[in-house]
This record gives structure tokens, C-alpha cells and sequence, in this order.
């Protein structure tokens, strides 16, 4: 076939050799790239071949991205081949991109992950010690791509629904639901692709640490018939808006109509990261009637106020102590702002005699490790 | 959020103000990008602002691909935005990308999709008259993120598996199972994503034109331990290859063991588009016990022999009349080789006595629209 003739050449740079050293491809590349690299040490070496550029950077998403500040410029060979190597990077998935002058443009060896509001490029570096997101050995449950109809925007819609390893065997046992979001300019599949959801939830089901639970996992934006996207996929969804209704008029009814869930407040809860997790806090408060638990991961705490924030469920702390499950706040210590608000919340919180859990991921950012840790510290708290 | 700001800022471009005309954004862009456009006459806009190239041009993945031939220069404006109108294209979906300055940049505006071995943008053209890909108000199935283990190859893979829309409510119904392959450089997404397979079979099985079944798409590369990659992601399998004992050693046992499935010959099925057509005559003639069904979607039959091809089970036509339920080979007749290579086939096949199906998709080429017909006129013949 011609084309894979072409393919063959096109693809040419990315089959180099691989240099005689101790790195490997990342993880996050698609099969047979060779680069992007991971070293030993956690550097990192990323190449392009652009012959006519005359600048190649390289552009981490995000100013605490744990591949360092960028943008990054890159060296030129005497053939065109671009290339840097980075210290050793803080471990987990960063977001990144190439910039050939002036342009982005993503790497060809990585995997596309939907963040920034369009597809980006990402590499996966791994953290010593740490497998609770790997894929391992055990019982594994199944993500599932769902159709759905909302009324409240008049359109399809779609969520991934993972559904535990048992689920298919014990066909008369009904499960707890979890619904988890993800953050501004990402969408339903981020918490999959980027998260390894599923391999933490597996994990730590098969470990005994967490009870087997649905967890649904949708896109955050929502825009009612005639009305114009507020700020488009890569912004903020205002708070409230239209997923708020999406979620209680649409979703849950729909979920707790096709799968084997306990319907109830009990065993319901909603998280999510950054603009997800100010999601979660607008919406579980508003349905307290809906949801018992609450995990709030990195979400944006700087003005919260507990008269006035979470619909005032928290100016009454004996009210809201004794219908809350479990009410979790999470950062990273390098999400500098993020993580003194959240700090500042703690101790009003205490304060106020508000039972909550805290978590602290220790000098990880605004990023998917920090929220990763906080699935697999905040998920083993659920149903008990 | 920074973060938020700065892309905000970033994606400006894409936000821009619609033109005046019957134009709307292609229905594979990310959403709320902009650009490209479909007109109503299925002329196609695309847009890239890069104001530091010196020439940026526009690629149509292939050689037959129903954008035209590529590449295709594309006008910059005094500001540095690229811009190319195309004549009406061909129907359905087309792999493209950007050349800057001899670099391949995908299109911020378009989804990626798994071809050429990498993540590639991708345009879908609407069919006048054609909705039986489309998302249509009727019960939908569910595709299934499958994790298992891989004895041929050592290591995990993941499948994609459509289980009908009764499959969780009817809990004592088995099923029949398609296995669906892709082409040279796609993978196991590539039937859900440009195929449209869960759409094409919810709206069959909803007009009763064909039987509910399960349908199993994996991706058709595979090594084994310690063996080199052929060709990489890119290139064509070798047939035979580890991919051929990995679906009779690994996955059709898995399947069997995880689904409610009718686990005999006379309700499994295989089809494959192109190099998966071929993977599929190769697979299912050595496996007359186990598969019953055949469907060749535009394989490569350039050299195919009544002899010797198949591994021989042509040379005796009452003996593979008996056996095979369904021996099916589509092709488009705008992919001139491969349609002369059916067309000499089928007469042969004739010739010969065997029992076929030829099938001819008018005016489309080596692309998706050709192999979403043949799933489309394949699909309802199956289990009768």
C-alpha cells in the first residue's frame, strides 16, 4: 500500500536508535516512539526533527508544571533534529507542547490527552516507590463510553462510566457511585487517560483498601439551548451553571436507571479537580439531599467564605456534620495559593467544629499526581 | 487560575467570530472550535494562524484521500492567518494535517484520531441522505475499555468491547461476537472513533435489521517477548504474525470468559478494513473451527490465489460452502486496485462455485466512509 510506504518515511525519525544510556520511551508515547525519553534519574530528553525552524521550544502546561518553567529552548544538530534534555522532573503526567516558532505544535511520539481545551501532548514520569496507579495483576473493571440525552441542554452527551471487576459476575449486587470530574480545558475521558482512575480504583479494590463502586466520569460543560458556551471548553465553567442541572436532572437518573447502583444519599458522592472540585462543592451543597460525600481535589478555596460559600451548609455545623459523610479538602504543597487557602479552610473548619479530612500531597503542584494521591487517599474513605 | 487565563489568551484564534455564510464547524472539531468549516455544499475551510511560517500547507492523509491530492498551499492574510477553501469533498472522514514549513502539525481545532501511527486530525464530511452513522434518539450499547493479559505477547493489552443495548438488562441472553479490526498505523479506538461501529449497530439493531451482538475491536499489532516490532505502529503486520495467536490464544478465550457470549464457531464472526481485512482471510481460513463468518473490508487481494491463499481452504468449494456462513469482501471503486482485485476475486469466486458477497461502495475510496458502508451492509447478514 502507498500509504504505508509514506508512513513508513514519515515516521522515519521517531524509529531512531535508542541512545546506549539508561533511559527508555516514556510511557506516554504511542507504541514504538522513541521519543520522548525517561532516564534513570527522572531527566528527560525530547526531540524534534524540524529542519527549516529557526527556534524550537519546549512549552510545559502551566506555570507550576513539573517539568520546570518554559518556555524551554531547544538545540539544533547539524540535520535539523531539535533536542533538550531536562533535570530530573517532578514525577507524575505534565502536560507539554512545542513551540517552532512561535507555533504550538505537539509531538508526534506522544499520546494526545485532552487538556488546554484541545488535544496536547503529555509524558508520563514515573514516582519511585509508588504503583497504586499501575496497571497490575488484579481484577479489573471496565470503563464505559455511555450515550445520553439531556433535556437541560437538548443535546447528546457522553460520560465513561467505570464499573468495578465484580460487576458483570455478581449480577444481583447494586454498588455505590462516585461521580468524578475533571478540571477546566479537560473533559470526560481526562480522569481515565491522565488519571489512571480506573488502575487506582482496581488497585485498591483488589488490595481490600476501597469498596467496589460505579464511578462516572462526564464532561463539566454544559450550555442550554440558544445560550453561547461560557468562555468556550478551555475556560472556567461558571458557577452555578448549566452541569449543575445536567448532573441532577440528567445524569444521575440516568446512571441509576442502567446500572446496578444504591440509589440513594448514602451512597452517592462527587469529586473533582481544580474548577471540578469548586463543581462539587457548588453542587453537592445546593443537593445535600443527593450526595453525603464530598471530595474536594485542589479546587480554587481563595474566597471561601463559611457563611457564604457551599450555599451557607456550613453555618450550621451540627446540621451539616450530621448529614455530611465525609467532607475532604486536598492540595498539593507546590500549588503554592491553592495550597494556603486550602490551609486557611483546615483551620476555619476546625474552628468551627466542622468534621473534615484535610490531605496534603507532599511537593506536587497543580497537576494530575497531586489528584491521582488524592483519588487513592480519598476513595478508601467512601461507604464506610 | 493562570492557567485558565493563559488559554483564554491561546485559544483567541479558534473563538474568532463565524463567517457570514451557511458554514458550521466540522462536527470532529474539539469543542467550540471554529475552524474547520463545512459549507453546505461540502466545500471545506481551514484555518492556521502561524504568522512566522513561510509556507504552510494543507495534507490529505493518503493518496486517495476525499480532500484531494495534498499537498495543497494554503494563503496567508497580512496578519499571518492561513487559510484554504477546498472544493465540495468527498463524503465522510478524511485524515489531514498542517505542513509548516515541511514540518506535520495537527490542527488545534480538529479531535486527533489514532492513523498514520500517531494522533492525526481528522475531518468529518456529512453524506447527503446518510444517517445511519449518525447518533440517533434510539437505546444506545455501550463500548468497554478492556484490560487482559497477553500470554503471547507477555504483557497487558486493551480492547475495545460494544456490548449491545440489552446486553446489562437481559442477564441471562448470550450473545454473538463480531472481532472488528483496523487498518495499517490505527489501533483498537479506530472503529469507535472514525468508524462510528457502536452507532452503525445501535441503529441497525434498533430497526431490527440486525441481530443484537458483541463486538470486539483490539488493536492488531503484537510482539513477542523479547522480538522486535515489524515496522513499528506504522507498517503493515506481517501475516502471519503474534497478533494471530494473541486473538485465538488470548483474547477470544477472555472474551468468552467475561461475556455473556454464544462461545461456538457458528456465532463468531471476524471482519477487518484493510490490512485487518487481511489479517482477517488469514486468521478466520486457518480457524475454520472457529470463526463461521468472514467479512474482508478492502483487504490488499493483489496476488490473492484460489490455491494457495487462505491456506488453501478455497480448493475445495464444497467443503468451504459448508463451512463458512457469510464470506464477504467489500471494496470502493474509488480505490482503483483494491476494487479491480475484488472485482477479479468475485468473478473467480463464481468461477469457482464459492459462496460470496461482493460488495461495492460507489465513489468512495481506501477511507472510512467505504468501511463504515461495508460494516453497514455486513452487519445485518450475520447469524441468519
Amino acid at each position: 500500500m502507498t500509504r504505508n510506504l509514506i508512513m513508513a518515511i514519515a515516521l522515519g525519525a521517531s524509529m531512531a536508535q535508542a541512545p546506549a544510556d539508561d533511559s527508555r520511551p516514556a510511557s506516554s508515547n504511542v507504541l514504538n516512539a522513541q521519543y520522548p525519553r525517561v532516564h534513570g534519574d527522572n531527566r528527560l530528553t525530547f526531540r524534534l526533527t524540524a529542519p527549516n525552524a529557526q527556534k524550537v521550544q519546549l512549552q510545559p502546561g502551566g506555570a507550576d508544571n513539573g517539568l520546570g518553567k518554559g518556555p524551554i529552548d531547544m538545540t539544533r544538530d547539524e540535520k535539523g533534529l531539535w533536542s533538550i534534555t531536562l533535570p530530573s522532573a517532578v514525577p507524575g503526567f505534565h502536560y507539554y507542547w512545542f513551540v517552532v516558532d512561535g507555533l504550538n505544535v505537539n509531538d508526534p511520539g506522544s499520546e494526545t490527552f485532552f487538556g488546554w481545551g484541545r488535544q496536547t501532548s503529555g509524558i508520563e514520569v514515573p514516582e519511585p516507590g509508588a504503583d497504586y496507579y499501575d496497571l497490575h495483576n488484579v481484577p479489573h473493571g471496565q470503563v464505559r463510553l455511555r450515550l445520553y440525552e439531556s433535556k437541560v441542554t437538548g443535546a447528546w452527551r457522553q460520560a465513561y462510566v467505570y464499573t468495578p471487576p465484580d460487576y458483570d459476575a455478581n449480577t444481583k449486587t447494586r454498588y455505590p457511585v462516585l461521580y468524578l470530574q475533571h478540571g477546566a480545558g479537560e473533559n470526560a475521558t481526562s480522569w481515565t487517560k491522565q488519571g489512571r482512575a480506573h488502575l487506582i480504583l482496581d488497585n485498591l479494590i483488589a488490595a481490600g483498601k476501597a469498596k467496589p463502586m460505579i464511578v462516572v466520569m462526564d464532561t463539566g460543560y454544559a450550555t442550554r439551548p440558544g445560550a453561547t458556551p461560557v468562555q468556550g471548553a478551555t475556560g472556567t465553567p461558571q458557577i452555578p451553571n448549566a452541569f449543575e442541572d445536567v448532573v441532577i436532572n440528567d445524569l444521575i437518573p440516568m446512571i441509576d436507571a442502567s446500572y446496578r447502583t444504591l440509589a440513594d444519599r448514602d451512597n452517592r458522592a462527587m469529586a473533582g479537580l481544580s474548577i471540578g472540585g469548586g463543581q462539587t462543592l457548588q453542587i453537592t451543597s445546593k443537593n445535600l439531599g443527593t450526595f453525603a460525600w464530598i471530595g474536594s481535589f485542589s479546587a480554587p478555596l481563595r474566597n471561601f467564605d463559611l457563611k457564604t460559600s457551599m450555599n451557607g451548609v456550613l453555618t450550621d455545623p451540627a446540621a451539616f456534620n450530621k448529614k455530611v459523610r465525609l467532607f475532604w479538602i486536598g492540595s498539593g504543597t507546590g500549588e503554592t495559593a491553592i495550597h494556603e487557602a486550602a490551609s486557611q479552610l483546615d483551620k476555619a473548619l476546625e474552628a468551627a467544629g466542622i468534621k473534615h479530612v484535610a490531605f496534603v500531597s507532599p511537593g506536587t503542584s497543580h497537576e494530575w499526581q497531586t489528584w491521582r494521591r488524592s483519588l487513592n487517599d480519598f476513595a478508601p474513605r467512601l461507604w464506610r
